[in-house]
This record gives structure tokens, C-alpha cells and sequence, in this order.
């Protein structure tokens, strides 16, 4: 049994109604993506902003608030027992800390300011934008006021999208990952060998073909479709963990360059197999997600990076690729190897390779940090943001879109989210490190089209336990230590300077 | 302003989450039938049965019941403001009577049950589904205890889904309707008109090609397909309102007898073109379904059988049927009416013609009545229900799913369901009378495909109303009398023995 205490099992059992309309509302944002008539928003809307009102209610009842206080006080839980009540106390913390008020004008501002957004970036006029980004932000340094930090208040955000990082952490690996991307990308520019352009990224593939490829991928990754799992389309590929049995993910077609449908098929499938390989004794329960936001994209670009840009697994691919797509007969797995593998600054973060993409992400940290200790204004975000994307990639915005404007997050007030994305970078290499040790074969693995002992692996060490311990314990649990950036330098340096994957 | 009171407005306040909760309902009961993996069953009857509970939780709160206590004294409500009091204090009155571990049970063990129903059907094994009948066969037995009634056990349950229906209502309908529907399918058997077997019975079709005229026909309608509207497949056709402005229906394509797709599409429009013409200021309150599910199978039926077997409907889709379908174009309008209106007794109650429908229902009636009466056992249904089927239609089912194992009613709990088809069978006739008084010429614009004004008037009739009025209620109200079945016997026997349709 995973719960032997009587008051963690009560516990387990009065909250098990938020796991429910956690379930509705999964569906619900699934749904809304993927299937929902357009003129069904304004209903959607309402559902959801009720649900999520009562959602809080539930979780602050006096019932709910005495059963945590009482198992917080108890000495010999286990490990599953003590995860229960470290994510309710951190859920209920955070729910009590931010006034209703608060929530509300979050909630409204980001409404608006989303549709804002969308219109700014569209007609390039960041003025626009200009007074809702100013409201967020004045907002975010209010949230982060109530929540409490140590010692900067941008440590209050960050901790709200990665249990207990700090700023300092952020600092610490953004010092070891600059000058080694910056070796490793000087390398490339001048090498001229992974920074060329490939003919293959003009190329149009047709959309029933291209499906057929994804399945495929999926199917040799062992993806459970039509039994636990669904492949869908929407406008933003991502995934839903509506249940344990139940993952859904979701992809694009654009119909030219076809790495780009195929990487988010598989970026999605690292997110589903960590909902899929759950304890099932954990369904129902608070421990039924993952650890973190950052602990789910390693896993995610585990697969996509680790895994789906290696040559073996290019090489391993290769016969599903010419049996549909015509077009690449006349290519060597070599040559589309150099395709999956492109390395060039370019100005949209979703686009970025894996070894540029965190510089992306260091620019948005160093802006977000400023301004949430108030150091420099909105208005000053533009011209701010341009000099430093110049001054880590050598380029400079033209547009705002093709800057400041590019992404969804700040309208919808998630500042402090940016930096996870670099947490899942690393952590993926730092479990390839891992991995390597237990499966020294792990590349012949990946050839062979042979992931059980692989996923096993990812199971026993990460998967399974779904939010049983905090993201950094989890780590220092499963591998021995701390998140550690130097693996991400050394797996850039390996396979761009050395060339050995 | 529909509410004024301001007890009736802070009423549909509080109960505005109901409303949320009973979205995300449906949209998890479409998604089970449409999307869900079949794996993923056992989270949703989780997720589906604890939010049940807490829908009845929230009903039964103090603050609710209290505020319904306070309007039920109020003396000058409006229609609206009687109506919220209405609906609530019959739910109260029904949530009261029912222990929430039986209604846990109920929704978790239907969840499951669903799921097996389809394995059973496809595999014709009703040993598989026998316990899951047996349990809810129980429950509802005991769900009879716990409601009360008067006269019989059952009409607890026919209360349930037909507000004031009682199981004498039934026996009386069914006393007029055995014999006149005798008598017409008398004369049709021996006539042999409407009673052979058409050619087109036998024909394939490509679902394709099928879809495109389930689609043309739908537009000549005005559903707002992609805009408020979607249409899918599942393996039993159904219709979801999860909003005014989100309805789904469903059909499914067997491949051969195309009139099978067609009509279940035209049925379905029915009861969908009910909730896209509900008031839309009654969106999100308790007021926004409909009055009851006999008055919702009138709406679909009306469609189905008295406009979409008319001879004027034949007339005006015919060009869409030789425009898609190739195999039509050697048939002319008339013999296509006849295949259209093929009446002849068969197993299947969703095939059956409008003739031998009924039939279907007073076996079924019959059957449920002694389930729950204690006086049969589950185990012994297959055998009375070909017993009694041959009784009425003289025909005995080969298989389970010719018989007990055609219908997924049973497998969600829904004993007592029944009876409201008929209901709906008997007042669509009656609308079709009163409509015809103040639209003439009602088949002339059916011929025309101009369905503005019979739209408008089912909406001022019907549909504005949502659940403001009582079933029996919303009849004398928009017609001056009661529920009567002899516009049904008028409408059979004009259509089938005088020729006038």
C-alpha cells in the first residue's frame, strides 16, 4: 500500500474531488484546442472560470486546511505520504498567500491582454501591448510580494512554475552554460558543417503521408494510441495528461519542412510517457502529475533532443521515412542527420536548435529578473531586449515580433515560467549521463528500435513516483546529485566538436 | 430582464457552478462516446462519480436550499423566476431522497457498464454485461425505495425522466396505441405497399460520399456546422448540448442501407436545433435545458418522421441524393418515399419504422416495469424479451444483439428512459396538427427547403422556453391540451391508409 496512515488516507480520499475537476478541466483545455465550435467560448469561458473559483474553495476548506495541518505534524510517514502533504501545504500556501483581488485582475488583465497580444504582434506595435505588459508586471512584483522570498522577489515567480528554484540557481547555471554554448556555437559558425542550410527545410510533404510517419515514430516508441493515447491536431502542439490511462497529444502540420511536425511528435511523446508510466497507485490522488514544469521538459527533450536528433536514431528511421516520403530517397541518413541537427541563430525561440535555444532563454531571465526587481521600466524592454539578443547571437531584431513581441507567456502573466525550459535542457543531459552508465548501449538501443529497458530507466527513476518528492530531491534521489548544467556542455561538445553521437 | 427578483437573481448566482459542473459533464459523457481511449474509462468513472456527488453537495447546501426556501414563498414571481424555483426544488426534492453513495455508485458503476456494453454487443455476449445490468437493476430498485411513490415501484423512476409521468400515464397511451398501431400495420402487411422489401435496403454506399449528404441535408436545415455545431461518430447516435452555442450530435455509417445514417442525423438535428434555440439570456442558469425528455424525443421525432418521411422532404433533398449518390439516380421521388417509409417489423429498435416503433417501447416498458417491481430476474431477459418481442412483431431474435444487448440505455443506469420515446412519438403528431393550423402550407415549404417560419415556431412554441415550463405545462400553454395519442393513430392512419402525406 502507498498509504498506510489513517489521517493521510482521509486526506487522500476528501481530495480526491480536486483531482476530479482537475480531470474536467484537462478535458475541457483539450477540448477547446482541438474540437470545441469557435462560438462555444463564451460558455467554456464561464465553466471554466467556476470551476477554477471553486477549485480554490475546496482546497482552502477548513476540512481540507485540518487534515493537512494534523499530517504535518506527523513523524513517520513514508515517502508517498509525505508527498501528499508537501503538495497540498505548497497549494494551499500559495492559494492563501495571493488575495482573491489579486487573482482576479490576474485573471482579467491576462484575458485581455492575451487578445491584445495576439493583434500587437500581428500588426508589429508594441505600444500596444505597452500598458498591459506594464499592468502584469506591476501585478507580478505585487504576487511576489505577498508570496514572500528570501532574496530577490523574482525568486517568489520562479518558485510558483519550479518548486524551490531561486534566482541564484538560475545565475549559477546560466554562468556554466554561457561560455560553453558560446565555444561550442563558435565552432559550428565556423565550421560550416551543422550551420548550413538544407534544401530539405523548403520542402513540402504531403499532410497523409507525414501522418503516417508520426504514427509510426510513435508506434515504434511503443505509444499506447487508440488504447491510452490519442494523436490530434491543434493551432500549438502540446499534451494533456487527462488521466493516467488517458494522454492525449496534439501536433501541426504546415506542410513544408518536415522535422518540425515530426520534433513535436516526438517532444510531445516525452511529456505523454511520463503521465503514462505514473504508478497507478497514484491515480486519483495529489501525486497523480509530474514533479515539475522543468522535470517534464527534460523529459520531453529527452526524446526530442537525446534521442530523436541522434544518428541512430536517424539511421534507426530511416526505412519509415522513405517508405512514405518520397522525397528523401536521394538523401543519406547522414544527410538528414545534418537536417535534424541544423545549428543557426535565428530570432523565434520555438524555432531554435538545441544548442542556441538557451540563450534565448537567458535574454528573457536577465529581463524578467530586472523587472520584477523594478531595475528597468516596460518601455525600455524593446531596445533592452535587441542589444542583448545581438550581443548572444550576433543578430538584431527588425520587428517586435521578431523580438520582443514573440511569445505568449507575459500575456498571459507568466513571468518566471521561461527559465524551466533551460531546466529541461539540462536535466535531459544530465539524465543521458545517467543513462549511459546503466545502458552502455543505449545508442545501439535507439538503432535497434529497442526502448523497454530505456523507458524502464525513466520509469524507475523519474516517471513513477508522479509528484512524490520535490524536483530537486527527486534529482538528487534518482542520480545521486543536484541539477547539473556541466552534462548539457559536455553532451554539446560531444556531438558538435567531437562528434561521437 | 428575465430575473428581477433579487432573490432569483442571487439564486442563479450561486447555482451558476451546477451549471459549470453539468458542462464539463457533458462534455466528458460526449467525449467517453467520441474520443476517450478506452483505458481511460476507469479515471472517467472516477472523475464522473465524484463530480456527481459534489453537484449534489453543492445543490443541498444550506445556502442554496435556503435561498430556493425563500423564493418558494415569494408570490409575484414571473414565468422565468417560477421556473428557477421549479426546477430547483424538484432537484433538491430528488437529491434529498437519494443517498450520495448511491448516486456515487450509479455514476461509477454506468461509466464502466458503457464500456462493457459495447465489448459485450460486439462480441453478442451477454453473460458479459450481465452483472454489470444486475447492479444497476439493484440500484435502481433501490433508487425506487428511497424516491417514494404511490402506486408502483417504477413510477419513481419514470418521474425521474419525465417529470409527473406515472406508469398508469403509459398503461393508458399504450391502451389507445396497441390497437389503433395494430390495426395500420394490419392493413400494411396485407397490403404489401409500404411492406416489401426495397432494393435500396440492400445497397452499399461510400461513407464519403454519405457524409456529404448528411452534411447538405444539415445545412439545408441551417445547422451551424463549425460555427455553434459538430457532427461526429460514435457507435449509438445522441446529441449533447454543452451549451446553447456548443451542440454535438453524432451518427454512424454501417456502409449499406443509407436511409439508416441519414435519419439518425435528421433525429439528432431535432434535438439539437432544441438547445440552439433556447433564450440565450437563460445561458449558464438553471433554466437552460430543456422541459423534459419526451418533450426533447417530440422535437427530434418531429423532424425525423413527420418532416423527413414526408413526401415533400423526399421531393426536395432528391437532388441531393443524385448529386452524391450514383446508385439513386434510377429511382424516382415516390419510390424512394417508399423505401424511405419502409414499415415491417425487424429486431432493431433505432431501425424500427414510425409504425412498429412503439412496439419496441411497450416490450421494453414491460420488461423494466417487472425488473424493477422484483417479479423477473436479469438473468432470465433474454428469453422474455424474445418472447414478448414475438408476441408483438411476430419475429424471435437469433442473437443477444438483435435482442437484450441492442441498446446502451440499460448500461447507464437509465431504467425508466424508455417510455419518453413514445412520448415524444405521440406529441410530435400533436405539434404537427397545431402547426398546420397556423402554417397551411407546412409540406409546401418543406418542399421548398424554406424552414424559417417551422423553425421560428417550434422556438416560440418550444424551445425559447428551456426548462421554464413543466412538460405538461409547456403543452397547455403553447396548444390548449394535454399530451393525447390519438394525433398519433390521425397521423398513421392518413399517412398509411388514406395517402394523404
Amino acid at each position: 500500500m502507498v498509504f498506510e496512515n489513517p489521517v493521510i488516507k482521509q486526506l487522500v480520499e476528501k481530495t480526491r474531488i480536486l483531482w476530479a475537476l482537475g480531470h474536467a478541466q484537462s478535458l475541457m483545455g483539450w477540448d477547446t484546442e482541438t474540437n470545441m465550435p469557435p462560438e462555444g467560448a463564451m460558455e467554456r469561458g464561464i465553466a471554466a472560470g467556476e470551476i477554477s473559483v471553486l477549485q480554490q474553495k475546496i482546497l482552502l476548506s477548513p476540512e481540507i486546511v485540518g487534515l493537512v495541518d494534523k499530517a504535518d505534524k506527523i513523524e513517520d510517514l513514508n515517502d508517498y505520504e509525505r508527498g501528499v502533504v508537501r503538495v497540498l501545504k505548497r497549494r494551499i500556501r500559495i492559494a492563501k498567500a495571493l488575495p482573491p483581488r489579486l487573482i482576479y485582475e490576474f485573471a482579467r488583465t491576462s484575458e485581455e491582454a492575451k487578445v491584445v497580444w495576439r493583434q500587437a504582434r500581428e500588426k508589429d506595435d508594441f505600444n500596444m501591448f505597452k500598458p498591459y505588459l506594464e499592468k502584469l508586471v506591476k501585478l507580478g512584483r505585487e504576487a511576489a510580494e505577498y508570496l514572500g522570498y528570501v532574496e530577490h522577489p523574482y525568486d517568489a515567480l520562479l518558485d510558483l512554475h519550479e518548486e524551490g528554484l531561486l534566482t541564484r540557481d538560475v545565475d549559477r547555471i546560466f554562468s556554466v552554460l554561457e561560455p560553453g554554448i558560446r565555444k561550442v556555437l563558435d565552432k559550428i559558425i565556423s565550421e560550416e558543417l551543422f550551420s548550413k542550410e538544407h534544401e530539405l527545410e523548403k520542402i513540402k510533404y504531403d499532410r497523409n503521408s507525414m501522418e503516417k510517419v508520426n504514427i509510426e515514430i510513435l508506434k515504434i516508441f511503443g505509444f499506447p494510441l487508440g488504447r491510452r493515447a490519442r494523436l490530434d491536431v491543434s493551432t500549438h502542439p502540446f499534451t494533456t495528461g487527462i488521466g493516467v490511462r488517458d494522454v492525449r497529444i496534439t501536433t501541426r502540420y504546415e506542410g513544408i519542412d518536415f522535422k518540425r511536425t515530426m520534433y513535436s511528435v516526438i517532444h510531445e511523446f516525452g511529456h505523454a510517457l511520463y503521465h503514462l508510466q505514473i504508478d497507478e497507485r497514484l491515480i486519483a490522488t495529489p501525486l497523480a502529475g509530474g514533479a515539475s514544469l522543468g522535470i517534464h521538459e527534460s523529459q520531453s527533450r529527452f526524446w526530442e533532443n537525446i534521442i530523436g536528433r541522434s544518428m541512430s536514431f536517424t539511421e534507426a528511421i530511416y526505412p519509415v521515412l522513405t517508405k512514405y516520403l518520397d522525397f528523401i530517397k536521394k538523401y543519406s541518413p547522414e544527410d538528414i542527420y545534418y537536417y535534424f541537427n541544423t545549428v543557426r541563430p535565428g530570432f523565434i525561440r520555438v524555432d531554435a536548435d538545441e544548442v542556441t535555444y538557451n540563450f534565448h532563454i537567458l535574454l528573457r531571465f536577465k529581463l524578467e529578473k530586472l523587472l520584477i526587481a523594478g531595475e528597468i521600466k516596460v518601455e525600455e524592454l524593446p531596445e533592452l531586449w535587441n542589444n542583448e539578443f545581438e550581443r548572444l547571437l550576433g543578430l538584431r531584431p527588425r520587428t517586435y515580433k521578431e523580438g520582443v513581441l514573440q511569445d505568449i507567456h507575459w500575456s498571459m502573466g507568466q513571468v518566471g515560467y521561461f527559465p524551466t525550459y533551460t531546466i529541461g535542457n539540462i536535466v535531459s543531459a544530465q539524465i543521458r549521463h545517467y543513462i549511459m552508465k546503466d545502458i552502455p548501449d543505449f545508442y545501439e538501443k535507439i538503432r535497434n528500435n529497442d526502448y523497454k529497458e530505456i523507458k524502464e530507466y525513466l520509469r524507475e527513476k523519474i516517471h513513477k513516483w508522479g509528484s512524490t518528492f520535490a524536483p530537486k530531491d527527486l534529482l538528487k534521489r534518482s542520480f545521486g546529485e543536484e541539477m547539473n548544467p556541466k552534462y548539457f556542455i559536455d553532451y554539446l561538445l560531444e556531438k558538435y566538436i567531437y562528434k561521437k553521437i
